[in-house]
């Protein structure tokens, strides 16, 4: 068991006792995905670490456009979350740092934040556009908590100028000017 | 029942002989809506006319900036959805027409073509950025089909330059210009 | 893409430029069927193709003995609305056409008239039985949107009539009489 | 508490002392249904009766035409089992009795067989047509679970011909003959 | 089909004679189990007797340290409750049987009595802390119904005391005695 | 709106120029509870602080016999999580606190630690019994995320100790001596 729990000790009565039990459905990332996740792991193969991540714990790059990171705990680094609709990430958002404009198609959103004010807790409704920014002066982070095991991030401007649409779609969709489509394709490698 | 029934005759068979029945739950629109829908109209006031709907057989009106209108039968229009987490609505894009992008942010949507190319169908998963384009010399109507009673609709321009988000915001979330956000909360009646 | 998009463009916007999303899961049909359906297609080989369908263009073959034909659109023909509790069907009706009394077991049922009465829709709660007959001098065409991939069509003549169950049993639970059963047993081919 | 609990002992521990839970939802019959069910009755008042019903221990009157009687324990009679998505019924078959086909448009079926063949089970795929018949010499009963706590009963020939539905559409319908039709009208109460 | 057929018909309409239907989902347990099932059986292999199950009909072996017995029908003894949301259990308690303080973390229960009040149901909300227990002078019979395939048993005596949770720990989070839980962990098999 | 945005800004962008959209249900607290939540406020009504809640940011008091608080977000406290599934709380442990054994009924947990090993992440299928302890020196601090707006917390000694359930059914349903059953009711309030 990890070292997480010397401190902080957590545990799951995992029913070794029981033939009858079979009350979670840790992924087996080699069997096909399907709509309802990926096949169950073998039950004798489980153990408490499934349900334990400290993936989230280290903060992460910020050095970039945006000045901001998202880490993924989805289904794939965290396989407990298989078949439980629930998935999660860390937000970490250097100072003027920003999420932008985005929807998480299949996912309603808990943001609970960890730095600058901690404990402070936001909600979104499934699929409405928002954004996250820091504007203070300081690194701030947050762990945002997902009703889908795989919610998705479609976030606007990269789905529009970083895609294979073309600039004439993209202004007759959104009323945007051509030269603003072209300099932003440009910026973010858009083709078409 | 409606003119309809005469060359096309539709009927469900209500259960009035059989008093265990209660299969559906048609809105009554006073009660307080919920998670779920409406409270449903009592039974005995239930016909086989709150299942039939006509208000999708005329054209919106379509003289206007995006020349294309949207004619909804989301619950309030037609009772008889409530609780069956369907809804329909009708689209009308003249020549050049487009609805611009968006999201459903609550269902994945189903269009089916009435003209142009008639009985073509498309499915739009649940959230996921999309627009409806007419790029031909004729009009267009289609019907979507949505997997919730109250779909929304989401009109990211609108969203973005309709609002009350200040315009320093609406730049730092999208990498647009100053000058193109400005530009377009002056359209569309954005403040802030 | 399919000509459709020429005169009338549609698009979704595939998030091919971000690691973070999968929010759809088109069925590879060779793998197995689930209750949530078939497993994912490799997300790299889904295109905006498997959102389109157009083979509900085509009007169904009416030479029968219901003067009527049901074109699928479930997942076995459209893919792309696996794990979405979608399907749809295209409905034929020719002059005094019927679809005999039956339930969709698994679905409500949404239809949106293409002829006739261009744009009038129904809607059917889930399991009730109802039938569509066109009882006008012209031929009639609907679409059906289901709440289900796979919603089931039970025609209860058929069921009765075409199936192995015994005379006496039928008798005994419809209140018909043997002739009756018999007759209809001989013209749709029941044995038992 | 009811005298059954003297023989046979049941117990929920309620947690009275705990104010955080709120884990069911009796029904307030008084309040407007909708599509998730009845309003929850005050939490102060729901005690270890509202999850026990005794209303199915006597055997329901079997003098009737198809020789057999349902004692329904829907939400109306077991407040109880509002909210989570069961209800149940019993079921008395005379020798000879039937449960005529018939779908339960909402829900699938588990039944019970508490006479004859005591402790067989069976189950019915949600809205499939189905039937029960008493074949043997002795009286038969059983307890059906249903996946709703109003999972409907929709019986074939009360709809077709206890309904004011034409002969006319009847027939062309079901390809029952006008004799046939007429007759059952005329034992069923029909019109039309 | 089984003999329990002779005397008590069931029957389920199998749509033999239609392409469009596949409205259930049997297990095929050599599949691999996922969170919503397992893979669906071949329909063409699909009988009656798929969903007919006589596990249920023999009591239990209550000759034990709480003399009763928990025999399932779940989707391992009984593949046609697959995908359904559906399974089953019979209870028998000798006198002074006690099915010990448990849970059923993944479905509410449903209780029928077959033995000693026959007829009489009860209802236990999801994952609330129950028991039973029979305080008559002769054997108790009761099938259980749940509200998923796989409802799981989690008695809370036999997690604490026959797991490898170290006494501190179990002391620690129960309130209970040291002797009192080296005494239980000895009977039950506990170790750590 | 409340000063958290000062420095963590954070949007939704209500659609308050598009009739089309309700996309949320924020809770009106005064309508009646029923199993799907509470009635939906005017959407007039509703602002961005409804998505936004502060009460978790400050510790709860750990001063009493098992060291240890737990904060409520549930619909009550936070209304923009009603009918979305969701739910948080804030856990303080003060060093060598405990949450006792317990299972949160209808709800998976999502819990993330804030301090001492802050970010780590674990998750908890729905109704398995398990519990939290601070085996280390210092204070620890967890928010735990619900897939409910009302998860319940069933802490079994309480359940056991602290109602008016009898000692000799306490003791014939969990094996523990009537010694130790009788010095835990008194200490925990239990009458009976």
């Amino acid at each position: 068991m990890k070292m997480l729990q010397i401190l902080f000790l957590l545990f799951i009565l995992l029913s070794s006792t029981n033939a009858l039990v079979q009350d979670f459905c840790v992924a087996n990332l080699k069997g096909p995905d399907g709509p309802a996740g990926y096949p169950c792991k073998t039950e004798a193969k489980v153990t408490v670490d499934d349900f334990v991540f400290s993936g989230l714990a280290k903060a992460g790059n910020t050095s970039n456009i945006i000045k901001a990171a998202v880490t993924p705990a989805f289904v794939a680094q965290f396989p407990g979350v298989n078949g439980l609709g629930r998935s999660l990430a860390r937000l970490d958002l250097a100072p003027g740092g920003v999420i932008p404009l985005h929807t998480n198609p299949g996912a309603s959103e808990v943001l609970v934040v960890l730095h600058v004010h901690k404990g402070d807790i936001m909600v979104f409704p499934q699929g409405l556009l928002h954004f996250q920014a820091n504007a203070g002066g300081k690194p701030a982070t947050a762990i945002v908590s997902f009703s889908s095991p795989n919610p998705g991030l479609q976030i606007t401007a990269f789905a529009l100028f970083g895609s294979n649409l073309t600039s004439a779609l993209v202004e007759k969709t959104t009323f945007l000017d051509d030269a603003q489509v072209k300099k932003l394709k440009a910026i973010l490698g858009g083709t078409g």
